[in-house]
């Protein structure tokens, strides 16, 4: 049984206490939240759950064998590292850290301590994303062209971060755990309107093996949009995540250049055949992933959304900032 | 009436040729094609119209008062020369030429003979931009946020053009023609996949205050998209132009922020209201436009769609693709 | 304070207990069900609350003022007389009764002892139901021409009722309360496939001034579809319940019959015009609707959807039945 | 060499003539139309044609094979018995005839002459219902439950006949080709709002084996609808005609009673699989449907869509009709 700490209880956290509580092999012990009305709700809603204000106790809390961070990103560094030196495995909301220094320092402190971090890049415990990682690993797209993500709605504006930092992470995390290259390179563009964060941007990241990604996304958009195409050499493939039941659909479809004599004579074949849409599991993926982790920290292996995983996107997110802010400029990775 | 030579009868050219035929005030004399297929296939159709394969006898037919340039980008500047030279009004397929001093040559030439020339940005005559053209003008959607437009599908591929003098100059026509404001910066990104012209490229224009154009173009998706989101301070605004009855809707939407007490005391009010989709006019938008160069011939008056409309468009498509070539550097206008 | 004993904690249950517990103006006292395992999550989740097999006992608690009724519909005349004899208000799930004379006893019981009936005609409370009733309160569709509903999808079967007893009532009751008529006349057709029950049927009501309204429920659809087309002689309305957003949509279209000059000089003008989707209140309708229970209960007065609403719909289903087994004879109301 | 008279320019007329015109085996000598302004639009477009406004002209003819009949329903005998006894095979715009005894005196007609006659039912050439009659023949949906058609849309009003003739002949003949049993009985319900024919029907068809058909039709809806549901014991499809690619989804779903212990111990079993969806030819259907008939006549053999399932489908709309006048009354076959 791993006893956890949670910290904080705003929008996310009723559902990682919630989960957790509900797995066999976990229990919530105490939950920590600087606002005595998420206290009171806890209280509420799990009379058997300790409340508490104050982070540091809950770190040093013998009770406990892992802390889930579930606040703004800002505060993951001093949080997990403090949960990190009490010796506790840590599960921290994503992006992992601000930066790429924090996310180091965490995952060299968590290596010396032999503890797990996981990041919590819910949407690879998804039904459809593991599908679409099924389907690529079985080769069934066949070499990869692009990924092509839109991702906007109007808000959640975050005062403390950009449109990337709030919604980026979700595809980047899925790019980099799909795309099996280290990306090369970053373009971001983008536009503040309103609030001194941009709510508008592009981002491409390039790939070795001409394999391009790319994320639209936008605070300001009258429409939610979760519409991922990702092309390849044999069959194409629209992921669309409002979908209430075909989330996933395979397209047949395809370009094949069958001869090159001379500029004009380029031979295009256009291929059109079925579409399939295949069923995919309907779960709860934080539920998968937190039992994913509770396994992790009994079985002592490192999880593929460890802190690594982490500092790879914060790294892709650092990349995406700065050249948003040269309006576009090439940034190495 | 205005007597037309077409040159090109091929994919659009059919279009232009039905419709000048049909036009009260123009009609077609002669339709030069160097096929043999396509000139029979005018013949079978349009008994009356003469067919040839020489252009250079079609440029200096005294029977004709304007040509319609209908062929591949690459012969645009040395056939709408060779018209303008012969004393003819010239219409061009868009985009007008393949660079800017091209473009500069003709329209200088244009107005040396007192002769109009006509860029066929055919979607500035759909009832769907007509709305959105109205809409803006009117400031139904108060200050211009962003245009982000979406044209994807598989093929159709041109040998000797990328995907983004393919698909983007609808765009960009519409960007020119609704954005007052001229633009500063271009960055491009992309990837080559089959044969040596980029097939997937994402374009992001800046402009003055704080308007940013985005534009998402592609041979290889699996799934044709036409959609464009239209971003205000007032209302927002989504196009698009597969849907069969409702293209434009007009969401009564928006953010306002209401305050601004440090970093952290930023009201942030979403409003979100009715949906509205006006009746958009349903004609055929080329005859309207063919319509509306036979007036500006007649009336001796320049049309909107000019030849200075149609350089500011090529100067966008050289901006791209040099920021293409360079993986997405800036390049100013 | 109105204190609520609730039988049955299946599927609808646990919404009922849920919010009676949350409203201010009621409380849940004690939840009575047959089953060992529901008793059991009704404690885990609600410690305060006593938890019983025997609903005798509950109905006889002097501790409570009303009984809500939340079982297969077999069991609602015996349950809710016992309640009302024992001097309790009664919610009953939809449908009332098994048969009209139940309902009319039930009805007479109430009246006799001055309690409150409400059935459980959810989607009343709905945003949608309620934007559509204001829209045809305040004319805004003219004249009403019909009423079309399609609510098909795979499962849920039901072993006691067929799937008009299970589908059906949802529209009966809106076209109860948005149909100012009385129905005339019903025609039902359908067929048993798998279980001894209807698991298709199509059910067209006729009422006065030429109103008709049509039903199509179907268990062994493979795609849900929850739409109805409401015609009127000014306006038109589609409402898509599956709809995120934009639920109901409102055309400015209609036919007008402007001359008739015999048979085939009939001049049929069509108007074609704007759309518009209002905004709809997105709220708990269940909530709204037990808050108005309480609020009937408080002010001794009967709720639009009392026992005479849920008689009414149970005559319809009555003969939707009756019609179905002579396969679509006209049953008179 | 197959020459052709067609009689009717009217809406339809012009695509027969077309298609007629441009196969390899048949040609069309003359047009015979009532309305100067269409025998005018005929000589304009085809100058090799003979025009004229005399019927009994056209069908005595020397010079032509057969005739094809493109006119209002209700002078489709006259027009196609004149041709018969003249000795020419007939291709009649579909509903066949007015009523079943015309029907059968035209099939008798051909019969003794040795011609043949085809029924334009159209949609049995298109790519879609060809793979949906693939798909049953094959077993792929295994025993058949039902089929439920929507067909649905603003206008067109005809003066002469009731939105059932005018709507339902497709699904009639398609349900004709694909049920394989006869029908035993309709029922038909529905409301006349604005001149004297019904502009809104429901239509229910019982067929042997508990297969049951429904077929909804309006012309006073806002939004065109064209979606058909079709139930079999092993998977189930949905035919949308509007979608541009995905016009037919096969879904592997279904219901599977695997036990039945009593009444309450019913096990109901739901299988929830994959969506697929076929490529569909796309052709244009009369063109495949003239090319047949030209077929048949050459090699004198009777087509699929003759004479008798011309007279299946009349005899279904009489049955509709008469079920119609009495409020749904059930009509037998």
């Amino acid at each position: 049984m791993v006893k956890f700490g949670v910290i904080g209880y705003g929008y996310w956290g009723p559902n990682v206490v919630r989960n957790l509580d509900q797995l066999e092999g976990s229990q919530v012990v105490a939950v920590c939240d600087k606002s005595p009305a998420s206290r009171k709700r806890v209280q509420k809603t799990y009379p058997h759950i300790k409340v508490m204000a104050d982070c540091a106790e809950l770190a040093a809390s013998t009770e406990i064998d892992a802390v889930a961070v579930v606040t703004p990103v800002w505060t993951h560094y001093e949080l997990a590292k403090s949960a990190l030196e009490n010796g506790k495995h840590v599960f921290v909301e994503k992006p992992f850290t601000s930066n790429a220094a924090q996310a180091e320092e965490l995952i060299n402190l968590a290596a010396r301590k032999n503890l797990q971090i996981m990041v919590d890049h819910t949407f690879l415990f998804t039904g459809a994303v593991k599908k679409i990682v099924q389907l690529l690993d079985e080769g069934a797209l066949g070499k990869l062209y692009y990924y092509d993500s839109t991702r906007v709605n109007l808000g959640l504006f975050q005062h403390d971060v950009n449109v990337v930092w709030d919604l980026a992470p979700h595809d980047l995390s899925i790019i980099d755990h799909v795309i099996k290259e280290s990306p090369e390179a970053v373009v971001a563009t983008g536009q503040t309107h309103l609030n001194g964060c941009e709510d508008v941007a592009f981002i491409t990241i390039y790939f070795p093996n001409k394999i391009i990604a790319h994320i639209n996304v936008n605070w300001l958009s009258p429409v939610k949009v979760r519409t991922t195409l990702i092309g390849g050499e044999k069959k194409m493939l629209v992921w669309n995540d409002l979908e209430a039941d075909e989330k996933i659909k395979i397209y047949d479809k395809g370009v094949h250049i069958s001869s090159r004599q001379g500029l004009y004579n380029l031979l295009v074949n256009y291929r059109s055949g079925d579409m399939w849409s295949p069923q995919v599991e309907q779960i709860e993926a934080l539920r998968k992933e937190l039992e994913y982790f509770v396994e992790c920290i009994t079985g002592n292996k490192a999880p593929h959304n460890d802190g690594a995983a982490g500092l790879r996107v914060v790294k892709l997110l650092e990349a995406a900032s700065e050249s948003l802010s040269q309006r576009g400029a090439l940034v190495y990775l």
